[in-house]
């Protein structure tokens, strides 16, 4: 029988191809990699089984390599089907589950569906995916842990005048440190990197590494949010001009701060949790729902390609001066 | 009214995903960009209007600049779907088409339905989509017309260690020169560059550029043929030794050279045409049909992209050796 290697695409249960659907119909079993199905929408599992009329069994990345042997088992005997959101292989995480398809006696067919990811849908920013260097991600700065290898891949690519994706951090089956020293086995709720973070951590790693490549105003940069979705949002502008769409006004910034001076019983950490809040809440509104993904313009911009992603441009943006005088970008 | 951009996908009909078929049902009018649609299965548009049960329009790729006007005309009073195979952004092509909607008065609402491309398909090869770089093209050469800047971009990419993506050209709605000169408006049948012709002009623009970043015997390289169909073929190996896999043997080479000196009445234009002719069955025998692209291993490479890429190897291959004399891949 077969093992079906399924990519799910970008947003909901609709953008599966029929091929992948009739796959998912010839299946006994249906696995669904749990840890990339939270980036979709709500009740996503809910909502394939109903769309199968099959149960789907949620198959967490760390244990996959555990389940390998009962999904495979399975296979002997019948089809069956590992979904993956996105496109299953565009990392290397489930190659070694088809590589022990291959290996085991009698060796397993493995048939891969293939599907649109986000290097796909980096089409949508009006850069050609041709133009792209090598995809980075950046992870959550804490206080003392700060990895910055991702800035010298960024200068990479930029010094030879090629875009970049940036792929922002998912915290997902974190645990407490409360809860971990008390021995309390508990899940938090999934944490995404939005956009004003993900440039701020950018900003910040070019600053200390004096790095000549990138600057906040002279860098031109597309954000883009829940690709392939009905919420999906394209901003294009200048770093600086990105992050700061998300500042509070002056009369915003005003109310909040009369508001904490006037709760005299908060503490300090009352008042971080509730100021990364309010952080939060405006990245939202500048940006939507996560998941954000930032690309950074190369210096091989091509007009075609300006001309789409300043379509997109924020208001009052520089895009096209930039996009001129910085990037050499002339008709 | 809506103007859908669908994404087909990679092999046939069926690569369609559920909501780009739902939006081709929607719509009225149904444009198929037929410079690619010549890429997929043969009677391809039939096996479209078969499954949509409804007329499908032919747009070629340098008139849907013409054709644009009357493609956004039906727009404005129902939904019209443009199709495009693989995914509809991974190259700028269309963008023109999709600003001209946005841009008219008034605007036409665009929806993009993402799918994978070849792009997304790198990653059967084994290797992480992460780790490459830029994507080069690479055209036919001709007796007096050898372009090979594709080189440097290659060089750029494994320079800092990343795969690259490298297309084979492809020919259609090409005239020959005899009905060019008589006035006879015919075009001759597509061709298809193979990967010999790739890998042998990857090697001849290595040699006169003298590039030390590339080598017959150590630069290690993955073709990619038909991807995502069922007559999907994936070969991994040394350049050199994906290049000997079409030579003749001894055998056939000798028998073939007595055919010739046997043929007295044959031109030598005629016997030209009769090698070309065995070249290519033996190109098609080694790797299938068309499509073929082919993956230049960068130094990055991985243990896992390794042991992948390695259960494709040729036979006799020296790939795992290679990767760990030549790119210090070690576990």
């Amino acid at each position: 029988m077969v093992l079906f290697v399924i990519g799910l695409g970008l947003a909901d249960e609709h953008d599966i191809t029929l091929k992948g659907f009739e796959a998912v119909k010839s299946s006994e079993r249906i696995y669904l990699e749990s840890y990339t199905s939270i980036l979709m929408v709500p009740g996503f599992k809910e909502r394939l089984e109903k769309l199968y009329q099959k149960p789907v069994i949620l198959a967490h990345r760390e244990t996959v390599e555990l389940e390998a042997e009962s999904i495979l088992e399975g296979a002997a005997t019948s089809n069956v089907a590992f979904l993956v959101v996105g496109d299953p292989l565009s990392a290397t995480t489930h190659t070694d589950l088809i590589l022990r398809a291959k290996q085991s006696t009698p060796s397993i067919p493995v048939k891969i569906i293939h599907n649109a990811s986000i290097m796909t849908a980096i089409g949508s920013s009006g850069l050609a995916g041709y133009n792209f260097g090598q995809t980075v991600s950046v992870p959550f700065w804490t206080e003392d842990w700060k990895p910055d290898s991702w800035l010298e891949r960024i200068g990479e690519n930029l010094r030879i005048g090629l875009h970049t994706l940036a792929l922002s951090d998912i915290k997902v089956r974190e645990q407490s440190a409360e809860d971990m020293s008390r021995g309390i086995l508990r899940y938090q709720d999934p944490r995404y990197m939005l956009i004003p973070q993900l440039i701020s951590q950018i900003n910040s790693a070019a600053q200390s590494h004096k790095a000549d490549y990138l600057h906040p105003d002279q860098t031109l940069a597309i954000a883009l949010c829940r690709m392939g979705s009905e919420q999906e949002r394209i901003v294009s502008g200048t770093l600086q001009e990105l992050l700061d769409m998300s500042n509070p006004t002056e009369e915003e910034a005003r109310a909040e701060e009369a508001e904490d001076d006037a709760d005299e019983l908060a503490s300090e950490a009352e008042l971080d949790k509730r100021r990364a809040a309010r952080a939060e809440a405006r990245a939202k509104k500048a940006f939507g729902e996560p998941l954000h993904s930032l690309v950074i313009v190369g210096r091989r911009l091509h007009p075609l390609e300006r001309d789409y992603a300043a379509s997109y441009a924020c208001p009052g943006s520089k895009f096209l001066q930039v996009a001129q005088d910085v990037y050499g970008c002339k008709e």
